[in-house]
């Protein structure tokens, strides 16, 4: 029994966090749990119609304990003793504001209730100008710092968020001493970290989200002139962050005393270095070099690893990063992804359920119905060329060329147009998103060799599936696994306390394979090429007739 | 009780039917009815998904005979003997198949439940090819007999739809003897008609639908060459219609002996000549010269007034037609127009009560509490520039510049746009395709110096009323009357049995007036400007990016 390795991982998504315990040996699944943000669910500290939302990292804390204690209890008194290691993912870029301390200010009473002093999650776009910004002032610089994150700057990401924040709250600006990712602030909080400086800080969101890279500045950030002259809000920022990032097969880390008793594990758990949930999500559904690994939850994110030998110094204009280590320790990690995939869908759903909230208040499970019955009679439509289309920017576009200043569209409509037609058309924007991904890496000479699709809408929408089969022109694998995330974490977590020597064999090791194979209808290829090309049309309208901040 | 003199006006709308019973003497109301036509309420025929709308002549006869009886049982027993006209206005173009004795050939047994042999519905475009290729034959002459409709023939017209029927239906092309619109059938009904050459067609239906003008040749139709080269199916049909035409103010005939007794009344009963429900529907919202008289039901019929020494030659481009006598005879009427306008709406709140159908079947009443409610929250909106952008071509675009391929839009759109949202945008793109019309007649030289609001949904919804005034930058008056189509053929029944010398005196004598002006928010203006010009820069990217046929 001495040689029973247990491993948790834990991945917290937008909605909930999940644990897993992990039998290392055959990578047999113990124990999950998940729990539901009881603050976000009620929709505290977030504004959609502004598009802004903020976490408590009380739904954080309390999530991490109770899944934690419930796969342990799941799994019976013996297990606790066998607990190696955990590590953690979670969304990004989704920075909060902390004291000395690194305690995010949303912890400390002054800060109670204050939107700005919590989590900014990803997908808040409060930032839209600060992201202009940035992109107008980088243009002045003879370095292009910003040639590892596709040549655009996101309001989705850390330093537009921490300007946007300094900027709009004057109490949070003063008590603010740094700026810290969720994924690094758990494992921080684990290990029982009382200073920042001591936080070891993930490279995977320094280098996609946080313009850090080795040859920007000794410290890797861009230098202090750089955000100086942008704002003078941000002067000097940069010695409160960071200048070594850490891969996530290392350990930022043994658990603390308080938490070894709060989880009833020992002191010697080794707690890994964090990283981002796609990151983390690409490794659990075992990516292959030239694999594009789409998670596909309310947004996605699109990895892509390729050995550094040969993609070398080849930068892809337009995606989200490129950072040596950032997926797989030893590769160039590249990141794409689209702003909003499921959460395009849910937001139909939520619009055609306006009046079932309306007038049947009391039945709230209808609407989760309705997706269901909707892809059944989206999925029995004859595709024509005539069909409505739509634009999947509902969230902004994230790549390829981020603008979160984009929005959504739906044309072709008639009097005759119903709920299934528009459903299948957003479904077909969204697949059509994908490509436009795909596309670009293949244009800027990076090959795509094959997909591999995780996450819920992979493992839920045979529907979605096919389409995508169908619209890229290739087959897709879906993975094993329903919590790819939580695996990869599970996997970093073996890596990290040492069981096995790199994360290639834990996923070898551990890795639960591929269930499902969608191939393109040979029937629907040539349609979806020609709507495609109408899909970018409309696109080049809608980016054409936005207004810049 | 020998003064007492009473008139009939029977409006044939798009799903029901309604008669008025009204005394002359000061415009009292004395009853009326309406009867929804089950055949067409079953939805039989129609192929919404194709634009097929047909109905069926059952519909008419039945709802015409059940309305009139039950006006005159209200009335009470004396009413019927002081009854002096009738008469009648339809939609239009809704042409019909009849053989030589002017029955439509779906009340012959070998055509029951053929749609071809039906009334096909003023919104039914399958005819956009017919009219598509009427436009491009019309060019090659050197008359263009396009000029009275604004330059461009329409699917929703009768050429179009009569080439349609012949070449798709071989059955109905071999009994087809003419072609007769519904508002021209009636009377011809009512009158115990026998012989189609007998049939008194309205100047209304034939000026604006069936290129019939005096100057065109001796029988003011295009000559036979002009259709014989178009198709040879349509070689000599011109004889088969007819040379001459009559204004509403005159009468078609006297009440048969068969349809005397099934309504109790007299034989003397004069039946005035038809017309189409707009037009009849402004002269009882008491148009005035250059002021727009706009129904606003389903779709919207924009009628204007210009007496002919002024406006004389004066081509209006892009209209729907520009006929002497066909609104007030001695005045010129011009008609403009939406495809859909209520039928946008109503597209959007069946599109929301998708789930409510497939969930809650049991309550179908649900479905009619949406737009109340859709409107109340829309109200409430406070209109910007980033709000949801639409364009209302739901059902093509009739004026200015018909073109029926075209569709609609929704843009915008965001993880937080809602359905009150979306539900807003809808109302102001309808306000903007009727600001395009008004647009049309002022930069074509005929100034417009009101708006009168009739219909449905000027009685009914401030909420776009309101808006309509914001967008127009201009007041509008709502007239008084429920019922200005059936009023107006009222106040032409009168004048046709004599009773009044010219319907100008009817409408004097029995107009009801206006009872509401909404006029322009001062602070609205201005960004309805600008939203107007971005809805037009998006109609120019749909217009262009729409395939010919």
């Amino acid at each position: 029994m001495e040689k029973e390795n247990f491993v948790i991982g834990v991945d917290y998504g937008t909605d909930s966090v999940r644990s897993l315990l992990m039998h290392t040996a055959g990578g047999a699944e113990i124990a999950s749990a998940v729990f539901h943000y009881p603050r976000w669910k009620d929709g505290l500290y977030c504004q959609p119609a502004e598009n802004r939302f903020r976490q408590h990292p009380l739904d954080y804390i309390e999530g991490l304990e109770q899944t934690i204690l419930s796969c342990l209890s799941q799994a019976g008194p013996a297990a606790a003793r066998y607990v190696r290691a955990i590590s953690v993912d979670t969304t990004g870029s989704s920075p909060v504001a902390v004291d000395e301390t690194g305690t995010p200010l949303g912890l400390l009473p002054p800060f109670r209730g204050n939107p700005n002093a919590l989590f900014v999650l990803w997908k808040d776009h409060t930032a839209v100008r600060e992201a202009a910004e940035i992109n107008t002032h980088a243009t002045r610089f003879p370095t292009n710092y910003l040639r590892y994150v596709g040549g655009i700057y996101s309001s989705e990401w850390f330093w537009a968020k921490l300007l946007h924040i300094l900027r709009i709250d004057e109490d949070v600006r003063k008590a603010c001493y740094s700026w810290v990712e969720h994924c690094d602030w758990i494992p921080f909080l684990l290990t029982g970290g009382r200073n920042i400086r001591d936080m070891r800080r993930s490279v995977c969101a320094a280098g996609h989200k946080a313009l850090w890279a080795k040859d920007f500045s000794p410290g890797g950030l861009p230098p202090d002139e750089f955000f100086a002259t942008l704002d003078p809000l941000l002067k000097s920022f940069t010695t409160r962050l960071y200048t070594e990032t850490y891969t996530s097969d290392q350990a930022a880390g043994t658990l603390s005393a308080e938490w070894a008793t709060r989880l009833g594990l020992s002191t010697s758990v080794i707690v890994g270095v964090g990283a981002f949930d796609a990151h983390m999500g690409a490794v659990g559904g075992q990516i292959e070099p030239y694999h594009l690994s789409k998670v596909m939850g309310t947004s996605t994110c699109d990895m892509l690893v390729a050995p550094p030998g040969e993609v070398g110094d080849r930068l892809v204009k337009g995606i989200c990063g490129q950072v040596p280590g950032s997926v797989i320790p030893g590769m160039i990690g590249m990141e794409a992804g689209q702003s909003a995939f499921g959460d395009a869908y849910a937001w139909f759903r939520n619009l055609l359920a306006w009046p079932l909230q309306q007038l049947v208040p009391d039945q709230p499970g209808l609407v989760d119905k309705i997706i269901p019955i909707l892809s059944g009679h989206a999925a029995d439509l004859n595709p024509s060329e005539a069909d409505p289309l739509a634009l999947d920017w509902l969230n902004g576009r994230r790549t390829p060329d981020a603008n979160q200043l984009l929005k959504g569209a739906i044309t072709g409509l008639s009097l005759g147009t119903d709920a299934p037609q528009i459903f299948h058309a957003i479904a077909e924007a969204t697949c059509f998103g994908a490509k436009s991904i795909a596309d670009r890496f293949i244009s800027e000479g990076i090959p795509v060799k094959g997909l591999i699709g995780l996450g819920g809408v992979a493992k839920k929408s045979p529907f979605i599936m096919q389409m995508m089969a169908d619209v890229m022109d290739r087959p897709i694998r879906i993975h094993a696994s329903e919590q790819t995330c939580a695996l990869g974490a599970a996997m970093f977590a073996a890596t990290a306390a040492g069981l096995y020597p790199k994360v290639e064999d834990a996923m070898s090791a551990i890795g639960r394979g591929f269930d499902a194979t969608y191939t393109p209808n040979p029937r629907r290829t040539a349609l979806y090429a020609e709507r495609y090309r109408q899909y970018n049309t409309l696109g080049h309208f809608v980016e054409s007739t936005t207004k810049q901040l």
